[in-house]
């Protein structure tokens, strides 16, 4: 597992960004770094759910595993005269909190496929069972990751990424960041540009704080600087994260991606896409089948920083509107590869339909 | 002149970007808005100076007028015996603040012509009189440029623009926004997409405060949102404005303009730049030669904002370094035009020089 170990107080200790104790759930409260360390406990499905649609708990792969112990959460509260009907209540509560999300909707057709036709007790058993089992998978699956990566990444590479798709967005070792953590134990030297991620700069304030954490030398960038870095041969590799995989290879993931990915091609830079199979969505055509969430205006018009302690500060005129979509569509055609657990893959639909096949297996 | 009316306590009162009364420059304030209108007055040539430096006054024509200004300010400050040496000085220092602002030669050359061979009190007359008449050819200008680039804007036209190039840059029209403020006077609708323009936030901040005072709707967008807007088709029209341009059509401008342009090219989207000959660079022979200004690392890892009163809060985490090139070059292959005071160009190197010999007659 990687080495996850955070400075709290004057001690270092290892973390995930989840986890399930009980029946409550722990989580980092993404929202606060770098400023503070902060586990919130997360006691019912209510508070879970609530906590992947405000954020605290952000990032594919950490949203699919927290859905999943929501599930449990959801299953656990029930009554018996209150089955199943309560717990399905409790999943389409989970289901309502991200649209965009692949790794959400997985998380919860896994749990309700392993509770399908058992009783009660044993569905409470078999939930949490399954459960644990997501978060463990996303655990290996990162590291698969990173390993078939690394291999893309060149001694004194530079690379480019956009949001934070690391340990915080996948526990343990991300998604995008895995093939640099990775390449970075095989003693490899890279950079990394990080684009700071308007409008909630997951990356200024996630990535680079992963960064920092793991020694791995980056510079934060603001969004507008990407393109001129690549035009200035600055930049070797590009790897991004994604929310959400059509099955002819599009890519829904943090907006901004897709500017970075039209710049990359434009510039002749290989640009990758890093995710398990479970932010597949085998059944969706292309990314105009993905639905984009659309978050509050007060994202844009306003920056949570510090100064003496957390704030919340206005930085547009109060007459002023915005528009704020969450994620956008790349087009396949502007994707080099996507880096997955069973290594890296054309983003073609004939690709993408065996890799769906071998998903099933997997999962049998 | 453009109705420049601010509300100031209780009154409207009318406004230009800045002025020269005596030997005192006045400006306002940009750092400060939209949350606090000051005006500053900048009594010496040093003051002034470093008002283009910090960026209390910013933006090409802004830039210009006020380099004018502050050289004016170098020559009435000298005594005789301190003729012509030290005013040279000054015109070097003013030089010396931002390398990439083409303006701010031109204001500095012209007003070293005005006073060649001069005696210092014959100087004295020709530098005010000439920093006054650049100051005035501005704003002509700029409404040259409205009036040529309001033929671009159909009615219902949705407009993406970055930075800001609107009264504050370019007294008193304007030179990308000119356009818009010139069809809206002849009662087209349009809607502007404001990109905010990290780091700076210019275009949150001063764009969106200038349209709300021109009723115009419009919305604040994340940098990273412009090509989502464009791929989806909803955005008819680029225009932003320059910092340089090099004599084959090349562009510098506000970072993130370079990515801005080639989206619009991908997507079919007509891009526009909007400047006055003052912002070529007739000697430089292509983008390459663009001196970049790099500023400070704090722009990117703060933001100031308001929260009851103005504040500069961290945004990233204290380790973590940034990078912070202020402009980019937009090769001329992606801009369709460049809307000049002498009507629309190709950004190309014949049209170019025919202008060059434009620009030498009119100074004549």
């Amino acid at each position: 597992m990687i080495e996850l170990l955070v400075k709290v107080g004057n001690k270092r200790r290892w973390f995930t960004a989840s986890w399930l104790k009980g029946s409550t759930v722990y989580a980092i409260d993404q929202r606060l770094l770098p400023f503070r360390f902060k586990i919130v406990a997360l006691k019912t499905h209510y508070e879970t759910a609530e906590a992947i649609k405000n954020m605290t708990i952000r990032g594919a792969g950490s949203i699919g595993a927290v859905a999943a112990f929501a599930c449990a959460q959801a299953v656990l509260e029930c009554k018996s005269s209150e089955w199943p009907k309560k717990a399905l209540l409790g999943f389409e509560r989970i289901a309502n909190t991200r649209p965009t999300a692949r790794d959400l909707f997985f998380a919860i057709e896994r749990i309700k496929q392993s509770i399908a036709n058992k009783k009660l007790g044993e569905a409470k058993k078999a939930a949490l069972k399954e459960a644990k089992k997501i978060s463990k998978e996303y655990q290996e699956n990162g590291k698969l990751i990173g390993m078939f990566g690394a291999k893309l990444i060149k001694d004194g590479c530079k690379i480019l990424t956009h949001c934070n798709a690391g340990w915080l967005a996948l526990h343990d070792w991300g998604s995008a960041l895995a093939p640099i953590y990775f390449a970075k134990r095989l003693h490899k030297k890279v950079f990394v540009f990080v684009d700071e991620t308007r409008p909630r700069l997951q990356g200024a304030k996630l990535t680079a704080w992963e960064l920092a954490n793991e020694n791995i030398e980056h510079a934060i960038i603001a969004d507008n600087s990407a393109g001129f870095y690549m035009q200035k041969s600055e930049v070797d590799l590009c790897i991004v994260g994604a929310d959400r995989i059509a099955s002819n290879g599009d890519v829904a993931n943090k907006i901004g991606t897709y500017e970075k990915a039209v710049l990359a091609k434009e510039n002749g830079i290989p640009f990758y896409v890093a995710a398990p199979l479970s932010t597949f969505d085998f059944k969706c055509k292309s990314g105009k089948h993905i639905p984009i969430e659309e978050r509050a205006e007060e994202e844009v018009l306003f920056v949570l920083g510090y100064e003496k302690d957390l704030r919340k500060v206005r930085i547009a005129p109060k007459k002023s509107k915005a528009k704020n979509p969450a994620f956008d569509v790349t087009p396949a055609k502007y994707i080099k590869g996507i880096i997955t657990e069973h290594g890296i893959i054309k983003p073609k639909r004939s690709t993408i339909k065996k890799l769906a096949k071998k998903s099933k297996k997997v999962r049998k």
